[in-house]
């Protein structure tokens, strides 16, 4: 029988097209030189289903729309340059939910420092949209996912978790709404409005502290695969140290319960990195982190008080059937 | 009765999306400054029903998903820098299909001096391919929709028709085979396989003879309404000087059918632009071209034997209903 993509899952196709194409590195951007600096540039489609729970507003999934782009963007220490947005739209949708969606991609790209320059529109059977964002960094400054060594320091911005736990609020509120709980819809808005780490991006990159970093956009534990692999590296984390946000506690069931959401769940974009240790002065004055583990020759491994465990590469894939 | 998008129709819907966005103009590509340059920049949403007919082979639908974005990169006079790609994929698709695709997405990106450098996949419940295409011209070369002034001549690069007619072919095909006619499968090869002018658009910017350049991807008709729009002027077009592809007569049933496929069947992708007249060597040295008509006040018309008629705005729109 002819091998379909449901077989082979997200990561084993992505790694297929990458050889047909040619390409040998895979980071949040594509990188063009430009004089003394790189072009990034990236590309990110969302569906309608798979990608927003039902009680996300228009203008979420707009903000949404612009916010997954200025990470990748972030994730390379660039500063963005523009945004492009193309819209599937199915034709029956009210004008003002459209009008919201667009309005909550000006708003993202605005408070990050950016515009939304163009795109294209279609209609589609499922509302889908795909946001494309360029930026600027200097070839002497940019951040990839290659370049953590053995001994460097493994870093976080922000919490961990707080969007996994949002998810689950969400999930729960289908059909019934979400009530007026601050807290909750708190969690929400860490789900559907995040913050791409632009700022603190930029100043780790003009500091020279980093040696690596992406965003932790599908969770912490496969971005660290990733980091591994493109470094030909391992990593260890140190359990205490996770820095779990405290909003995590609203719904989960335990503090295993809430480790889980802030190692596996996707959507918080905190910028994951790497620090040589004698520079952690310079990262700490560019942004407030955490150190998380630190880097080794190879395995994800997570170390706690019961001692050390090997972490599976758990976390969200697109394009898996549910057995696969 | 909230309005929904169907009852705006695509060109409506992308101006209330403009004013949302602030963007006050619009041309193939958006611009951002690069030093003495322009970055033009674009994206284009395909999706496999509404933009491909049945006998499309999945090698046609990549080298069109790469195409479409390179001929809006010619339209501004910029050479590709480069070219990123997200696709959603339903996930019962055999591999060897989305092998196919990204294969023809690379060929024609090779073809025209360009590569595929990165992008994303998503699974979808339909086949959605999302191009984006980076490039670059020199600011005081770069050719905009705007600039065309009463006088200049109208032209157009290539011959008009043959995708139009391709379509016929293919929609004609379905679920019976094309057959093995040389000329109709020429044809859909027009349709599924267009060229973009790259080449073309690069010397016509380099030549400064240019006022104003698009691509016709949907009809000539429509373009020229856009042209117009932009530029505040109308168009004169004299029928007899429209080169319609020697191909169009295998499938036209009249030399008006001919013409009509010629001035509103989209799919082409030949650059239509404005010379001022005493530069048309200049331009004739830069590309093949052919004088369709000249630049006038107001108005899209058509003068031919029997007198002048206005030309309707008939074209490719997307999300428009049935009845709109």
């Amino acid at each position: 029988m002819a091998q379909r993509c449901e077989d082979l899952g997200e990561r084993r196709l992505v790694r297929r097209i990458a050889e047909i194409l040619g390409i040998s590195e895979r980071d949040d951007c594509a990188m063009v030189e430009d004089g003394e600096d790189y072009l990034v540039w990236t590309t990110d489609m969302l569906h309608r289903r798979a990608d927003f729970p039902d009680i996300a507003t228009g203008w979420q999934i707009g903000w949404m729309a612009a916010a997954v782009n200025l990470s990748d963007v972030a994730a390379m220490g660039a500063a963005p340059t523009g945004l492009l947005s193309a819209a599937g739209i199915p034709p029956e949708t009210e004008l003002e939910y459209v009008e919201e969606i667009f309005a909550g991609m000006k708003d993202c790209a605005r408070r990050f420092g950016t515009r939304v320059l163009g795109g294209d529109l279609d209609s589609s059977d499922e509302l889908t949209l795909v946001g494309t964002a360029l930026g600027r960094v200097e070839r002497n400054r940019v951040l990839r996912r290659r370049g953590a060594r053995p001994g460097d320091l493994l870093c976080t911005t922000g919490t961990l978790g707080a969007a996994g736990a949002g998810l689950r609020v969400a999930l729960e509120a289908e059909g019934k709404g979400i009530g007026s709980d601050p807290g909750l819809i708190a969690l929400t808005r860490r789900l559907l409005e995040p913050f791409p780490r632009l700022e603190e991006g930029r100043a780790l990159a003009l500091s020279g502290a980093a040696t690596s970093m992406m965003d932790n956009s599908d969770g912490l534990v496969l971005s660290l695969y990733e980091l591994a692999e493109a470094s030909g590296v391992g990593f260890l984390l140190q359990e205490e140290k996770i820095p779990i946000d405290p909003l995590v506690a609203l719904v989960a069931e335990d503090r295993d319960d809430a480790l889980d959401l802030a190692l596996t769940a996707g959507g918080d974009f905190e910028l994951i990195f790497t620090l040589r240790p004698e520079m952690i002065g310079e990262a700490a004055r560019a942004c407030r982190l955490a150190v998380i583990g630190e880097v080794t020759a190879e395995g994800v491994r997570l170390q706690s008080a019961g001692g050390t465990e090997d972490l599976k590469p758990r976390g969200y894939e697109h394009l898996r059937s549910p057995e696969g």
